[in-house]
């Protein structure tokens, strides 16, 4: 099946930054107030409001389904919950903001002195005006979180402190869009949304994968796009228990988070170090002109964890801003709408969707002249006056014709140019089209991912 | 057969490096003013010249001639050419400088205002007083080049252009000359000598491979030298063309261009990169102690761009000292002999001995005491004295011993000592009369290029 | 054989560095004042006030014995030596110093002019306070050292010349001292004591050695340990000559030497460059925080030039303070006692047991839960509270299980996490603990010395 519709360039070339900017921030600004955790209602009305801009399917898995050496939890809901002074005032109030209790804390309501319940209150002593965002998923327990100027300002006494949240056998909830390609080959972008009125860590990588998905829905794309919105941990690693042998397929991947805030572009390569998306990324990134980043893998951080363990061993990164632990508001009620920039969010979408097009575009070709240059003037890809500069898409048609020796993809050529993918795609076309080159269908050497798995698993029946 | 004769170490010490340059620049004076193109009589009349120096071989190949996927073009030749105004006056001459002419220009005879002669007027507004040299090899065309200041100078009017020239089928002629050696593996010297009156892009690379071929010839050498004086581009594709079998017995090679001004010298790498001559080069010009570059090897450039084709992939780099388009007198008026300083001329001959001194010894050898060292000062190869420091021939025989396990040349040995190479080949040959070292014959590492023809062609008959 | 006792950790934690360094000290200063050569009776005594220390076995050579290339020397035993003055004062004494003699001068007594007693005086015209130190092994020669300012107090006259000096058939004779482990592969620690009163090149060393021996006897131990006292050059040679085929077993090696002395630590890598043991010593060095260098092979040195020998080829490197040559000390009387810092000496000691801490533990494992995370939080082994940072010793429990694929041993995987190796063996042994992990049991990548060795060796009968 060949795809129709519109390649990735045209995709890319009818983006309106602004428009998409302030939608996606809209976007964000309707999710914002939802209490969501890893399980339950809050996770279930964001995956609603997604299924109004893309057709996601929510995949539900029941609480107890093991998946590898983890359990799917039971579910968390949580309707109302504060604590009072005696005078009745609720001190910290859940309705203020979804932030104040500690995420799957288990219901309870009973009265108790300050000193009690102050093993409870978790507050930043270094940034006294902000809540901090806690959660204790795997092991019973409760507490509130506040500022810590508030909590200087309790006084002695009884408190009534109320949760009103279950913790009961349910499911595990999560959304999943697969945009088919010519090839079942996929890319996977992979968010988490398990936290609550957080936006740069959670709510910004759910809107750029869900207008990355609106944008790629429909288009003449070679690769298929699979697209995870899921609670992060127990999120990938229930979706890869279940998918093992879909893994196979999947090419190249990108976990998205803190991608809204003002910095520039940080990117973290995947396990393997030098996979195709790890060179994509740092190609555009380099020839995007603008402060960035790229950073060694390390096992700690996101999805990109489960992804990169050794028995998948996947080539996916992670793509941030400014990254988790190194913006002051990250995991406070300080990362709100206002930390996020539309323009950045715009931003991130078009550079996540020129990484896609370096990958959509890198294949390999044949020089169909190798023996000295070809004459282009007589075609007319060459000056006919001689004696003064070479141009730049000249140029790129000789490295291009330099390298196409079966060994060399077009990435490898633009690299080693140092000339941006584009205008080496470019003299490709150019070169194709006059049949000075073919195209070379080389096997992908993302084929080893599988025979690992293979590997770990034979000892299955 | 063993050549007799001068080694290339003798053939070093006995060079003269004043009255060398001296004469390299009387050759070129006599060459400037020679109006050459890529075929036609002033390359032929350059030839002659030069068989005054070495007896070289003149070869003529018909207008018509595929080659590979280029024709030879129609032979050049031009007798006059001006511009006159309606005074009569040659405002532009060909007699004064054969520049003024755009080379391969049509012949034309016929009067026209000057706003329809400027579309063929070319000239350099930034550099005012400068006649630009300009081609038009594969595109039928005229045109002038002259100085910027001239143009402002004419005034609106009737002009009569005149260009006495033949475009006819002829032939292309280029020079060879074949030095041999001991062994049929050649080391190629290529050099164009298409440019009219331009010295150190075009002359100084005919000069210095002249005078390297001199003092070759009859000397006794391992490797042969093959010469070759052609046009840029059509030439080399001409002769690989026509010595698609010889292509094999190349190892090494080198493009000589530009080395006759005042710059350092730079060297750009083959496409292999680290092929043995990139090495050797790289070595020598690092251990002169003096300014020089190394670049990497682009597909931009003289005429390795054809040797380093993808099917041939030969391992011929390129030595200039101000690379093309770097220094402002590039492809202008301003190339003349001033720009050419004879000490830089006699010092480049020197550098190009140095590294085939390196590629001639460039020997792997086998320790023969490997355990241990052996005693060197019993052979009166080690000072009796303990106590004191080390000296430089010494740890010299101490890295050869060291190194010489069969998997390391001279040259791998040097870089890892960071001693230059003839201090190392002193020590491997004084350990060889001490009977401590035996030679390795082991197979060329360039064995690859002929593979690779061999791939490229086997669908041949 | 599993050896019971302290493992090497338990030894690192119950050093006294301050203790430690006073008796090695101690120990140094009651060596000193022994006239040491490369044989003799000096040699001799060094050795057995050793053994008071450890039990090593002395050996014996005989004179003449071939080993290798060499051949064992004549013994040399020296009682006295003087030059007197007409008066009959000494004006060079061997009492007072005895680097005023040549090491090796044959026996001598007659009168002669200053003149020609010159010819056999060696001083140091740039430190002119100072006796060179100076030697003649290997060819017969006879000589005083004597400060330059004494030469020059030296007056015209007649002198009496007398070295009441032995050079006769006897032994050469070296210490060895082995400390078997769970397994026959040795690490070998490798000392020249051939210098007379010089105290950083050559006692320090030997100092070191001793105490490491002392800790080492009788602790739990994967490897075995051999301990060389040898004199340099002719003692490897000897050594290696009679051991060829234990020299298999040698998977790692340090030649020690210039260890007491103020400066930081330098290593130079074996021959292979990145050796096991090379990049133990680099991390060690690197996490200390104290400033060090880490230095390329070289085929001049001590005794590592024979040990990394081509047919040999050992994974040997040296570990000195400031290099041999680059202390004005170096090689005069001012290596003497007052040069040797006491802490420094007990720090070497210590640096080597982390060296050998890493190597003893730097075993690979297989992650048992390959595929996605393991829960690490049931298990207690990371935070129930979620939100805040993660822990040094949780990063590097996530580091061991992301990279435990068999392909990788704890010091690769400290490498690529940039943590200590201690850090990271805690976490896998906790992993282990837990079932998370299984110890691989891999070849040792040091397999090949053996081979080389039957390479060279395969021509014998």
């Amino acid at each position: 099946m060949i795809t129709e519709g519109r390649n990735i360039s045209e995709v890319q070339s009818q983006l309106d930054p602004q428009a998409l900017g302030q939608e996606m921030h809209a976007l964000m600004a309707e999710l914002y107030p939802i209490c969501r955790s890893i399980t339950g209602d809050g996770f279930r009305r964001t995956l609603e409001r997604l299924r109004r801009e893309i057709p996601l399917e929510v995949r539900e898995v029941p609480s107890g389904t093991r998946v590898f050496d983890w359990t799917v939890p039971r579910e968390w809901n949580i309707r109302d919950a504060y604590v009072k002074n005696s005078r009745g005032e609720r001190l910290i109030d859940f309705q203020k903001h979804n932030l104040h209790v500690v995420s799957y804390s288990v219901p309870i309501h009973r009265k108790m002195p300050l000193g009690e319940l102050k093993k409870h209150l978790h507050t930043l002593p270094d940034q006294p005006d902000l809540i901090p965002y806690r959660t204790s998923y795997y092991a019973e327990n409760w507490g509130f979180c506040l500022s810590h100027r508030e909590l200087l300002r309790m006084e002695e006494g009884e408190y009534e402190v109320e949760i009103d949240a279950s913790l009961e056998d349910g499911h595990l909830t999560f959304g999943e869009y697969f945009v088919p390609g010519d090839t079942p080959e996929e890319i996977l972008i992979s968010c988490h949304a398990c936290h609550p009125s957080l936006c740069n860590d959670n709510l910004s990588g759910v809107a750029v994968a869900t207008y990355l998905a609106k944008h790629l829905a429909g288009a003449a794309l070679r690769y298929s796009y699979r697209f995870l919105f899921i609670p992060g941990t127990i999120g990938s690693i229930t979706w890869l228990s279940l998918n093992e042998e879909r893994v196979s397929e999947i090419r190249h991947g990108l976990v998205l988070t803190c991608v809204g805030d003002r910095g520039g572009l940080t990117y973290k390569r995947s396990r393997r170090g030098d996979a195709e998306v790890d060179r994509a990324v740092q190609h555009v990134l380099e020839h995007s002109g603008e402060r960035h980043e790229i950073l060694a893998f390390s096992p700690y951080g996101y999805d990109e964890r489960q992804y990169c363990s050794p028995a998948f061993n996947l080539a996916v990164g992670c793509l941030m801003r400014t990254p988790h632990g190194q913006f002051p508001e990250y995991h406070t009620s300080a990362d709100n709408l206002d930390l996020v920039d539309p323009a950045k969010l715009a931003d991130t979408v078009a550079k996540c969707l020129a990484i896609f097009s370096v990958l959509e575009n890198n294949r390999a070709y044949l020089n169909r002249n190798p023996k000295c240059e070809p004459q282009l003037g007589r075609r007319g890809l060459y000056s006919a006056m001689g004696g003064g500069d070479v141009k730049q898409l000249e140029l790129a048609m000789l490295w291009v014709l330099n390298l196409s020796d079966g060994s060399s993809k077009l990435l490898d050529i633009a690299e080693r140019a140092g000339l941006g993918f584009d205008l080496i795609q470019r003299a490709a076309d150019l070169l194709e089209q006059h049949d000075l080159l073919a195209e070379v269908p080389i096997l992908s050497s993302s084929a080893e991912p599988e025979e690992r798995v293979a590997t770990w698993t034979k000892s299955k029946p």
